[in-house]
């Protein structure tokens, strides 16, 4: 330890700090291939009082300070910067409260989110976001970044169930946003504000966030079809019909060929696309609105759906086994989703590039997954040039760059084409007020 | 007209610009008694370059902006100050875009809620936020104050419909935040940080909301109490059994007998309370689930319907028969619910103050309506100190002050017992980005 690392040890119980690099290292990176630099340590927070001593001292030697959950993240927003402390709020895992009634829990940075879901349902309810990673990534990163998942095309992002938010600021001070009512209207949107912004704007050390009853009897079906129109059209048809699917994912050719490799799923070779729907009530509608599918499997058995589903939770692994990934996000009007694929499918032609599309469909977030070699360092040009395609045509249709991984430091470069040089001017204001110091996450998000 | 005055109108297309004080008073005030300033004049404005206009023309001069929609606001929010010039949206009243297939619409802030919500229903959608105003106040207003209503039990308050903002800045350039699709997180959510500010960061000229699709088969159900504690204890139970209602409405006696009065709805002297319900599927269920009631009603048309919540739509205005209403908005947690109203009652009785209360119930938020002499300026002593009671008592059982009503400057004085100094500091700061010279709305909100 130097002198700095020193003094923050004081500062802190016995084991909060790392120095060793060949263990900070390990803090240092999410699960990009973003190149982290250096941490000077890492401090492992158990409470609140860790994360504000850990702030305190930061500000006092302007130490820039990187917060981090499980390190999930799929677009740098955690990587280390030189000569930061890494602030880990994995360890702080209390579900502190769990109220059946007000259908709230207040929940810890580091509880995983799949943990809290379960919890929920011991009592009838549920936690709504689930991002692909839910049984990995925490409560606090799917915060920082304002998480979907599957669930979201029914039941909304994470900040849709953010109530309210304790917060330590740059500079130590601890701040309570929000609410544990449904409503509330008293103040700016501060919860609003924090979720969503990265790390950038304070370190969430607890939120109160919205549970919700869980549903009675889901209905799910698995549709393959030969052409990824149809199945776009079965997107539109299952929506308009006002079926509210909670869940409706799309996978390509390109995806499914990577997980029946793997895992021997049966592909037939004339499909092109499988569709994934599921909702309450009678899955017999969602089955007719698959008109031009192929071949339709319908489940009304939640072994039976945990299978159908399960062959979409497969697709990022089975990808990651076809070499280092860059997985975009971006987001379209539900109308427009065939254009965005066709996009995508052009991009990669012309690119000579591998990827692989899955969407959460019902909302139209594409993710592309650029394929590239593993014994690269980072994606070659002709992957940029694809991608920097992609995120051009998603705006033309008046997309946007992230449905819901967050900007990172992955689309800072493209950040200015969506938000324009008067919200960029607005978010170094706003970062300005509440970390004048900028040591909270430099250099990313905005 | 003067001299400032003349140079706005010039800045003007013609007829925008009203300075006759006999006009501009009725522009300066919202549905509350709060005694207004004197306004130098009112903007009419028709489209967004006028909003432009206006705002160079102030910060050029410093003359501060009250925004205004239909001036049905409840909390002061929308009253004008001392040479001010009242900004009013009321004549921007395009639907500039309703986009079926991807369930948006895009409006300009002088459109009237419910017209929204006809249009949407034209093709099976619904525009979901409907404060009980909503026949008479403007989306803009209603994102001003991140209204709720009674519907928001289900879908959400205004700031969940609210996709992406058109804003005038304080200096006459415009921001377009957010986006037209149903995710996206590219930067802070400028677009929830303008909902519910007030009037106070910018003026809105237009938004991207959300439709959802109008529910298939409504079911509402009406049912009698002769306590108020059965009527939350049915509350409870229809939240708890999954009936998801979309409408959950409760009314204390004193309304009831203010609307039997009125028109006569052959009240029963036993009746303590009433609750009305709504929901998809069936009546069968709910109308169990009130169990302790003394008389169910239950209706499956649309007709039936619309007469039982039509008792409810009627309440506001069999209140002010009464005499003048200061009507507050305190929001808790569900399960407080009785708690809540045993201390409206009791700061009733200890006061000699009138109170009749009404309650989205689903969402614990309750309107407790002090009424007082129609002779009075404002709102004598007992009737400030009864709902300063009102107030600590929602505070101490974990709620808000305003669950959808907004601060304005009626709950100016209770904001900091709720939000705390680091939050007023980060507030006032927020504001200093967006308004440098103080000029939007100003004294209002935070």
């Amino acid at each position: 330890m130097n002198e700095l690392t020193s003094a923050l040890a004081a500062a802190l119980p016995d084991g909060r700090v790392l120095t060793d690099p060949d263990v900070t290292d390990s803090y240092a990176r999410d699960r990009t291939f973003v190149q982290p630099g250096r941490p000077l340590g890492v401090v492992l927070a158990e409470t609140r009082d860790d994360v504000v001593a850990t702030m305190r001292w930061a500000s006092e030697h302007r130490v820039p300070v990187v917060p981090r959950g499980a390190g999930t993240g799929l677009a740098g927003g955690a990587t280390a910067v030189d000569g930061c402390v890494v602030l880990s709020l994995a360890r702080m895992t209390a579900i502190r409260e769990l109220s059946p009634q007000d259908e709230i829990a207040v929940v810890e940075p580091g509880v995983i989110t799949a943990d809290l879901d379960r919890a929920a349902r011991e009592h009838g309810l549920m936690y709504a976001p689930d991002p692909s990673s839910y049984e990995i990534s925490t409560i606090g990163g799917n915060l920082a970044t304002n998480a979907g998942g599957l669930r979201c095309v029914k039941y909304g992002v994470t900040r849709d169930s953010a109530l309210g938010l304790e917060v330590v600021l740059a500079d130590g001070r601890v701040l309570n946003t929000g609410r544990r009512t449904m409503k509330g209207v008293a103040g700016y949107d501060l919860t609003g504000l924090f979720v969503g912004s990265e790390g950038t704007l304070g370190v969430i050390t607890a939120a109160t966030v919205r549970l919700r009853r869980a549903p009675r009897e889901m209905a799910t079906v698995a549709a393959e079809f030969t052409s990824l129109r149809d199945a776009a059209a079965a997107v539109s048809a299952i929506v308009a019909a006002g079926c509210q699917p909670s869940m409706l994912e799309l996978m390509d050719r390109t995806t499914l060929q990577a997980i029946d490799d793997w895992k021997n799923i049966g592909l037939e070779p004339s499909t092109r696309a499988m569709l994934i729907a599921q909702a309450e009530g009678s899955a017999d509608e969602m089955a007719d609105l698959c008109g031009a599918a192929s071949f339709v499997a319908v489940s009304s058995t939640p072994e039976e759906a945990a299978e159908l589903i399960g062959v979409r939770r497969l697709a990022y692994q089975a990808k990651e086994r076809l070499g280092q990934c860059l997985v975009e996000d971006v987001c379209v009007p539900r109308s427009v989703l065939p254009e965005m694929i066709t996009a995508i499918e052009e991009a990669a032609a012309r690119h000579g590039v591998l990827i692989a599309t899955v969407a959460h469909a019902g909302d139209g977030n594409v993710h592309p997954v650029f394929v590239f070699d593993r014994g690269l360092a980072e994606p070659p040009e002709e992957v940029w040039a694809a991608a920097d395609e992609v995120f051009r045509a998603a705006l033309d249709l008046g997309g946007t760059l992230t449905g819901e991984h967050g900007v990172g430091l992955l689309k800072k470069r493209w950040l200015g084409l969506e938000t324009g040089p008067v919200a960029a001017e607005l978010h170094h204001g706003i970062k300005q007020v509440f970390d004048p110091l900028n040591i909270l996450n430099p250099g990313k998000a905005i």
